[in-house]
């Protein structure tokens, strides 16, 4: 929780975040010259863990498409904590946090099987259509899927 | 400048940043389905302009592996102003700002053929030996180098 | 066994291959701007198969590297016969295929949830000390895993 | 030529292969824990030489959408000869070869900056119209570049 705190506030009231889990392997591709997985990767990392959030809560792309909502990553940032090695596997959690903006505001924690943070960061998503228009209004659907948020629905 | 400004502050009386500019083409497999640049590929971009710099004002790789240092990124952000297409040729503008502490401050503006900004971001390094000791104190190699720079040796 | 036949010969007597099985779902990173799996990535696909491979049948990278034994990729082929798209599951068959040469030569089947085949390949690898220089034999820790297939300790 | 000779036949009377060159220098993060670029990154490298190829020739991705025509791989082969190691500058050298059937036959060779041949390879691509159905005839369009190529039109 702390190291979301950080970067995106938890207003009064506000729902809590929705938060999903899932593992994954480093690869030898991914791994530098010193052993260590190059920086660069950890976008496919974040990835993933939207990937899995998107399964767990029902925001896949296929969702995207299909309601021809595109929603591009304006801002994506990255605190490397401590170096994943090759064959290591770690635990990515992805927070979804709640906005009354029109954009998907995203938290990751990389944790190692030693359960040290390995690195943590955020992406920022705004909406367009696929024309590329940019939508002020978050699209109805997903009003919808952030009504059940506020409701509780997604609650465990 | 300004976008610069935003990442890194420029102290009164501190040596101004330190330019390097580089082009890049963008490559079918860096095309997602919708045919823009992935936002995970810009880390190879930033890299690419962290290289060019490197060759032209003597900061590179092998350098730092002849004097044992190892300048592993902890932070690296992203802004993304407009998709980059396929095929497209584009800019990358690579700055290293002047800084008291043991680290590299590098930002980045990527700007395509019609001269719109495309995306900009930041990559902090700080530097360890290669047993991965942190070092508290800018290598003497560096050292130097920042002494010149702050002669002014680098200004073209 | 078909199309493995295709890639190397089953000699008489010799020992039938060794064959294991992973899992992979296409990443939206890894398809292109036609919504198809770029066939540049196949590569990793075919890394993932020989690293389920060598999990399974104890012939990590972690062993090659404590055994100071390096194998090279020194030939790679890929037939592409079906297209994979975003989100799909696919399952990787690997197969270690006798030889009393000193290589490694494995065939891959890539086959998705409709029991297409995908795509097929192989790959060989030779073996090196470290420093680069050519093994004309086989390691002996290898010999030692021939010897063990050969015995079937290694049919299940 | 004579490695190439390998991968197709030059059958007698027909056309020379037309062969385009470019350069690429080796990204830090193409290099594995052993210094050297990883094997699967060289489907990149090929890419690079059909661009290439495309550039000189008039055969690009732009002018195959224009005309509706797809040209995906359905083959793709790698012999690697040597290492390539990180920063190393290398030459792509990319043939299409003559073929009275509807397919694209490209092989390519990679040679370092000390003329030894780094690696070697081919592709083979079929033509679909955009929906996926096989063009079981060479485009109109592309017999057309097929003609002038038999008229030496491209010789320089």
């Amino acid at each position: 929780m702390e190291s979301r705190k950080l970067y995106f506030e938890q207003g009064a009231g506000e729902p809590l975040p929705l938060v999903a889990s899932s593992e994954r392997r480093v690869r030898f591709e991914e791994v530098d010259v010193l052993g260590m997985v190059w920086h660069g990767r950890y976008p496919s990392y974040f990835e993933d863990g939207r990937i899995a959030f998107g399964d767990q809560y029902g925001l896949t792309y296929q969702r995207f498409m299909q309601e021809k909502t595109v929603a591009p990553v304006v801002q994506m940032h990255f605190d490397y904590k401590q170096p994943l090695r090759f064959d290591e596997t770690f635990t990515i959690t992805t927070a979804l946090h709640w906005t009354e903006a029109a954009r998907l505001n995203y938290s990751y924690k990389l944790v190692n099987s030693n359960d040290d943070l390995v690195a943590s960061g955020y992406t920022v998503q705004l909406f367009t259509s696929p024309d590329g228009t940019m939508l002020l209004f978050t699209p109805e659907w997903l009003k919808e899927f952030y009504a059940k948020w506020k409701e509780g629905s997604w609650q465990e």
